[in-house]
């Protein structure tokens, strides 16, 4: 459900009230990347994936994972956890399964070869389960589990990462924010759920802070593990891990169920490190030049249950149903998982992307470096 | 992460101050639930069947969905919601996936045919899926997703139910307390995920209002859709469908992410409802005779992935890590899903089961009706 209608709530969630926004067109963004992309000696084809995967959560409104971290992946390739000379491998395989080695290629990469190897067995058999281990930052899962979409099919996607979550009645970060992404074709926009298994990102701490706000109760503990809404301590405590953190989805304690927020985040544990011989999230980042990070690929054929058409005109009618169905007062909609986003998508291709004036001074930075330069998108206002 | 540790925590999660509670021992209550369901011309292995599931729940301290339910089946079996002489078809199949049209026969029996099937596939391909409609309740999904992990595979199992979650920014029921389980062996205890995605389930709500406590700020809507903490004004809007009802986990709104909730639950209607071609929430019991409900079951061997005893070594080495890490201040453990309920087993087997005064004048008339009234289990206190 993130991503906003105008530049103003883009403002207000990044929380820097003293930032500009601008917009740049779309296609010349796409094109800056690919060039940075290239630049780093990526091939054509991976530029390409890694430009898309970036690009497309500016699409969806999800702007802390978009060009706003491309300067979080120059670090991470031109500080070596990213081996641009690196191979993927895999090392265990059935007609239904496999275990990608992802010896810290480049996340993206990665994902968008997993995925598309779920999808391939899923054509062949119906189903395709794909864990990836060593790899590195990925994007949005959500991106993965739409690429089965575009086949025709359910898919899912999970990561781990660094950890950053507490388990109930725990004060040591132990889990990450091991995002679940799901989605499925729907009319006239697929389903897609993607959502951290916390109850929020360590963006939403970070933007309270630079507003000055206290954090609400029930996103985060401190160092003893009790609830806070210092987000100063809160994130400082993160950064040194001297203990705390955020909250798995439901909270603090068992009040309001946080314990399921964090049994979701454990599947997603499991899912994605057991599954592939890789590292559970309080091992990510631990090894020098090392991200450790592990991702899981679910590809799965609905036509498995029956005719296509007959399955997607029942989500179609369920869907409608809960749009249509009473709002609370003073609402006016009830939004369908992915509905945000296709909205943003429209309007991003429209209006172009809103980045900051420190996105920009690091794209110009990165030009640089790179040799893409002459491809830097100029400001539309 | 249910189940108390004592008759006293029991007593106080039911509400019933006035409610004595007694214990029986578990293998008598076992044989009389047995020659009840027999009593209900069952057959032998189908009471046995029965009576297992719905005293896991008892076994597992869900009290809510063991012994103290009986008098509900007994309701639905003379009823005529469960179809004592229909029998369920498998009306599509492929080597991964079936699809059960249920007729209406008893949840318990459908779910461990299901099961038993996603079980032969998942032995044969890695993997299997089974989708089940018009059923009726099934017990707990938890039961079902062990089932697998008793056949060393990944257990997975989900039920749709009545509507009574309210979408994101709504104000109608739409959804059920649709619960996932999830299920992987580990030593000491199996992981074992079960939870309903609604914050609290109806049981709550009713303990809440004969305690004459006020609810929780995040379990539930009135029938505008606003926030309320008035047990008893939810519960009468729930029963007459006046409006409101329960949160998804994560709560109202947006600030801590109670589309999360709303997501996990969709997805669980899609599994169930939308792949068995059946029922979803808002139709479940609005046909009269027929509960239409709809269930998922998966198996998967995670031999798929590799050495299943290295596999599970990782597993049982991070669960390790995690109940090991820091306690919150004023905190002495940090359970792993699955280990209240095993705990709970033992007592129950030691103790014997915890039951009312209320369920025991129930199981009387049920003796009664049934021809089983020599096995009624006498009172231990």
């Amino acid at each position: 459900m993130s991503g906003g209608t105008s530049a103003q709530q883009k403002y207000e969630r990044n929380g820097a009230r003293d930032m500009q926004y601008h917009h740049v067109d779309y296609q010349k963004l796409e094109t800056f990347c690919h060039e940075v992309f290239k630049g780093y000696h990526f091939s054509e084809e991976e530029s390409r994936q890694i430009t898309d995967v970036l690009l497309a959560a500016d699409l969806s409104g999800i702007e802390s994972h978009g060009i706003q971290r491309l300067i979080r992946y120059h670090q991470e390739i031109t500080g070596g956890l990213v081996k641009l000379d690196a191979k993927p491998e895999v090392v265990f395989e059935t007609p239904l399964s496999a275990v990608i080695e992802g010896n810290d290629c480049m996340g993206q990469t990665l994902g968008i070869r997993a995925m598309n190897m779920a999808i391939d067995k899923a054509r062949q058999h119906g189903f395709g389960m794909i864990t990836v281990r060593n790899s590195n930052h990925y994007g949005i899962a959500g991106y993965y589990a739409k690429m089965a979409v575009e086949a025709d099919m359910i898919g899912m996607c999970m990561t781990n990462t660094e950890a950053i979550m507490v388990p109930t009645f725990g004060r040591q970060a132990m889990l990450g924010t091991n995002p679940i992404a799901f989605a499925m074709p729907a009319d006239p926009v697929p389903f897609s759920f993607d959502a951290a298994t916390t109850v929020v990102p360590r963006g939403k701490l970070e933007a309270e802070r630079m507003r000055g706000n206290g954090l609400p109760l029930g996103w985060a503990l401190d160092e003893n593990g009790h609830d806070s809404t210092e987000a100063d301590r809160v994130l400082k405590n993160i950064i040194s891990k001297a203990g705390g953190g955020i909250l798995p989805l439901g909270g603090s304690g068992e009040l309001t169920s946080g314990y399921k927020g964090y049994g979701f985040a454990m599947l997603c544990e499991i899912c994605t490190a057991i599954l592939s011989g890789g590292t559970t999230s309080n091992y990510i980042y631990k090894t020098p030049g090392r991200a450790n990070i592990a991702q899981c690929f679910i590809a799965l054929d609905y036509g498995m249950f029956g005719d296509k058409q007959a399955i997607r005109a029942a989500l179609d009618k369920y869907l409608q149903e809960v749009r249509d169905s009473d709002k609370a007062e003073g609402q006016e909609r009830i939004y369908i998982h992915g509905e945000k986003s296709a909205e943003s998508r429209a309007r991003v291709l429209r209006e172009g992307v809103s980045l900051n004036e420190k996105t920009y001074d690091e794209m110009k930075m990165i030009a640089a470096y790179t040799g893409a330069e002459a491809y830097l998108p100029p400001y539309l206002d």
